[in-house]
């Protein structure tokens, strides 16, 4: 299958720069085809905005974003650095998306890899979310590491459940673009960790990287579930762990 | 009061444009000071890297941005437009986060704000976080635009808990650097709103700031409700709203 990795470290050779050779050199000898956009390296501009357009705006008055996302994807006017991103994103089975958690979320460079690639018309347009999202039949996997303790993200750690912390990336990003959401892969503050601790959570990330196929992708609620107003129906339970019935 | 607006918005004439005028206004007409970072006017740089320390690093073999932070704050290092977002910062006695919610987050501009803004030394330290934290008598309001109904962000809502999606937001930035965290105010979908409902909705934004001296700020549990561990102790009830008992 084809792989990108998006990766965003400021440090080739962080634990984070270790983590991404592994993910390179193991995917590789199962036989996948790689691509890598090193964030850093490739020096890439974060900034939604007029510039992600190539040429005139269709509306010279106000600019929407999302508007001439739409109408630049209709036109093949999106910006070069986009157009390239969106086309590995095309290849792309599996997504992996590699970050230190910063501030409880991805760092900038990253989040601004989302807002000018995920474009209307490319990762969104009117009834092309969730269960019929754009991305339907792809994988993605969130692999990170933390600045604290596996205990600081239990559901009752005082950082909250790792899973509510990723739920903006889980279900805002990848499955409201219609991803099969894996199980994210976290090592907790290798920074603060011995060599011998770092050791073994690359071996379970290697561990976790040669059983992707057989690992179940996270749950969410498929769209018979809901109403017509998006909620969940009378008499559906709430159980992907993150939304409650009221 | 000193006020700071942290304004991330590429199109002054939009809904955004319009509540951060009113938010101006409305707070100036109560006696306040006010100071504004229009992110995208000022062309911020949202990439945290080595560029953020002015002359030498600490430690030229290997970048740490926590580390590399910490010592620049000591030495008065940091980088200048850093620095001078630091000052406002430390002048503020609110500080408004204001932005279109994009991908159930923050535009990266704006997180890259948070990122470089926030460094180790100014906004956290070793023992200084949460009850304890550097930013411990101000207090924070996030105000936002979606582009989907408040239908979808109720807790049984298909993009989940408006309060779940902030979560990484308000816990992870705002609380956890001693922030007092007042109820987000929220516009949905003024773009697909007629004028009445937008103007509505300017009406509420007015009457949330005018009563923001006597509004009851977010519930987080207090240091005392831990453990060594940092869970909850046992027998302590979960209830803010985002963590649960296990």
């Amino acid at each position: 299958m084809n792989v990108l990795i998006v990766y965003a470290h400021p440090e080739p050779t962080s634990f984070n720069g270790a983590m991404r050779d592994l993910a390179v050199e193991s995917l590789t000898a199962q036989g996948n085809s790689i691509e890598v956009s090193d964030l850093y390296a490739m020096g890439w501009n974060p900034v939604a905005g007029p510039g992600d357009i190539d040429g005139p705006h269709s509306l010279a008055t106000r600019f929407s974003l999302a508007r001439e996302q739409t109408v630049a994807m209709e036109n093949g006017t999106i910006a070069a650095d986009i157009a390239a991103e969106q086309a590995k994103l095309t290849r792309a089975d599996l997504v992996i998306l590699q970050f230190p958690v910063w501030w409880f979320s991805m760092p900038a460079i990253l989040k601004g890899w989302a807002d000018r690639v995920f474009a209307r018309g490319f990762a969104y347009l009117p009834g092309r979310k969730y269960d019929t999202g754009m991305f339907k039949g792809k994988r993605a996997l969130v692999v990170a590491t933390t600045g604290t303790s596996a205990d600081t993200y239990a559901p009752d750690g005082i950082d909250g459940d790792i899973l509510t912390v990723l739920w903006p990336i889980h279900n805002g990003l990848l499955r409201y673009t219609g991803f099969d959401v894996l199980p994210p892969y976290l090592a907790y503050m290798p920074a603060r960790e011995d060599d011998e601790t770092r050791a073994k959570q690359l071996a379970d990330y290697r561990q976790r990287l040669e059983t992707i196929a057989e690992t179940p992708h996270l749950f969410f609620h498929p769209a018979e579930d809901y109403g017509a107003n998006e909620r969940l129906k009378p008499g559906v339970l709430a159980r992907s762990g993150q939304q409650r019935n009221v």
